[in-house]
């Protein structure tokens, strides 16, 4: 049955002969809109300086070692810039470190879509243990124990004392200021026809087309927040370094996958930890594309340094994977074909946001 | 009633005119016995041998910052030589370090006997989030990641992978080897009557006596393991530092008092935290006293730096505390008497136990 249905969803795409078709069939590309309204944590003026000032805050972390931004680096697209991120003292991540930047457009947070909102995300990654390992009260502790946290808290939410779920309203609410929607798309698309180069128009057509990227990369966000399995290729790094080994095993572990599922792995199953269904193994989510010059290097295990490298991938039809997508096929696209691409991929990035790091509040002995 | 029951025990100690009346009602002094056998975890060389590396490895903490014996020093008495013990990273101890030294013969560990095994307290130390704050599965898979100790773990235990509670297992063998039952006192239990000073056995008389010393360090451990409230004077640091504020705060939100009690606490409470009745806060379990000689500073909170300071503190009557035993009384000891005393107690250390660290066993690249 499963076989079948791929057959015939592979059938499907094979059938759409014209660029026309094509843009028929999946959302439009579009400027972004505002960032999405979240009713149960609005944003205020209040919380976006106490959130600032908690995701460059070490303290989230166990030994006061790692903030958000220690992965999460504005200097650094807003990423860690490794292929796998480094993780929390002593041990290693496992994934790519995404960016921050424009993460509060997503319902589908980390390679894998495990969480749905930003204070979500933010939690899993204070208290995991190859991030931040955490502890929520300990944590809280350390925040009602500085006096310029107890006045932003009550500040920002009216309470007497800081608590964890909490500051992670407030960090997430800082991250949904950490937004680019003035690259030269959006003005492309906003209206201003010389926004774009005709390398980079060229290019957008094919992104829309012969390129087929749009299959994937669609609508404002250009991502479908969809899984698919593109075969990329695996990271030595879990086969050939110690720690990166323990970081794999430790994730098979604590998802509870099979004893020979855990033995034979050498790689990230992407979405199978979360459904078990073989058919999800090696799925990971498309990642939205703005912001896209300053995130290198690319996919969830950092395996290609730079966008030629990706759109040469795709040219080939993605990875070698039993279970890859029948939406990849070969592209045949020329040197001049992937260099337009590439130009338009670039145009999705508008300026650098950098953000500095202020000063982390200091303790101060509390007579209460 | 709780008052009356203590107006009638108290009564009890104070009929008490005769130091033959005293040592009849007290379990007497005496020679420690063998350790004690554990039939679901007996001792062996190779448990002892794999327990002793990993008393000393750092990677059972979260950040591979902190061993057993980062707070269990054989050189510092195996503690940490500190009032209250340096904690975590970016965390610090809430209360002094005890020594490992004769643990083997504990039914109660930790100064409120939180825990009844040497296995489960070092669990505690190593998942605690001011000891260790080390996750299991995380430490698992670094533990299976060491060619030497896949090796040693089959050996001692039979088993084809690590695992975290066989590794607790083997920590608590090696501990059961850290003993000392060959100090002077016990020479001189086992007949030899020249292994103590002339002044030391007048003190072991006023221990037995005057000083009522034996009212709760009796018998062979020379501990009732029972837990009194002697008034020990607070800890100024817990006033005058930020960091150890944070430490005592978050003791008490995790161990779920009240907000009252959360708000006006500025010690630590003891027994009650695990009872919740208003009679246990200040009570702790009677330490033994073999070692002493090497484990200053002493108390639950390291407040007396010297055995001098300690005997003193005995002699008034111990502290101020409205909950305070009425086991104490003052006791008029004369200058000799004092010093009596205190050869005594240098009697009860005999010979320093000494381990070198051995050197951490590397992480190797695995195949399977």
């Amino acid at each position: 049955m499963a076989a079948l249905a791929v057959c015939a969803m592979s059938a499907v795409f094979l059938n759409i002969k014209s660029d026309a078709q094509l843009q028929e069939r999946f959302p439009n590309l579009a400027p972004l809109p505002e960032v999405p309204q979240t009713p149960d944590n609005p944003t205020t003026e209040a919380k976006i300086e106490l959130g600032k000032l908690l995701f460059f805050d070490r303290r989230t972390s166990g030994d006061v070692s790692t903030s958000c931004s220690s992965c999460h680096d504005p200097h650094k697209g807003w990423g860690d810039g490794n292929p796998v991120s480094k993780g929390y003292p002593g041990t290693v991540h496992w994934r790519n470190s995404q960016t921050v930047v424009n993460a509060a457009y997503l319902k589908k947070l980390f390679w894998a879509g495990e969480d749905t909102s930003l204070e979500s995300q933010a939690d899993s990654a204070v208290t995991g243990n190859l991030a931040g390992n955490g502890d929520p009260d300990t944590i809280e502790e350390r925040l009602a124990q500085v006096p310029e946290y107890v006045r932003l808290f009550k500040e920002a939410f009216g309470v007497e004392r800081p608590t964890y779920p909490l500051a992670l309203k407030a960090i997430a609410v800082f991250e949904r200021t950490v937004v680019t929607k003035d690259a030269p798309f959006d003005q492309y698309m906003n209206g201003d026809k010389k926004a774009l180069s005709d390398s980079a128009k060229r290019g957008m057509e094919l992104f829309q087309g012969k390129a087929r990227c749009i299959q994937c990369h669609n609508g404002p966000l250009m991502s479908d927040e969809s899984f698919h399995n593109i075969g990329v290729p695996k990271n030595p790094l879990f086969e050939n370094d110690a720690q990166r080994q323990i970081a794999l095993r430790f994730q098979h572990y604590a998802r509870g996958v099979s004893e020979e599922v855990y033995r034979g792995a050498d790689r990230d199953l992407g979405l199978y930890y979360t459904t078990k269904r073989p058919e999800d193994k090696g799925k990971f989510r498309t990642p939205p594309l703005r912001y896209i010059e300053y995130t290198a290097p690319y996919m969830h295990n950092g395996v290609f340094e730079s966008l030629e490298e990706v759109v040469d991938f795709y040219n080939k039809g993605g990875g070698d994977d039993p279970r890859k997508s029948p939406l990849l096929q070969s592209l045949d696209l020329t040197k001049q074909e992937m260099n337009d691409l590439l130009e338009f991929l670039k145009s999705l990035s508008g300026e650098e946001i950098i953000v500095e790091e202020p000063p982390e509040p200091p303790y101060a002995v509390l007579d209460e």
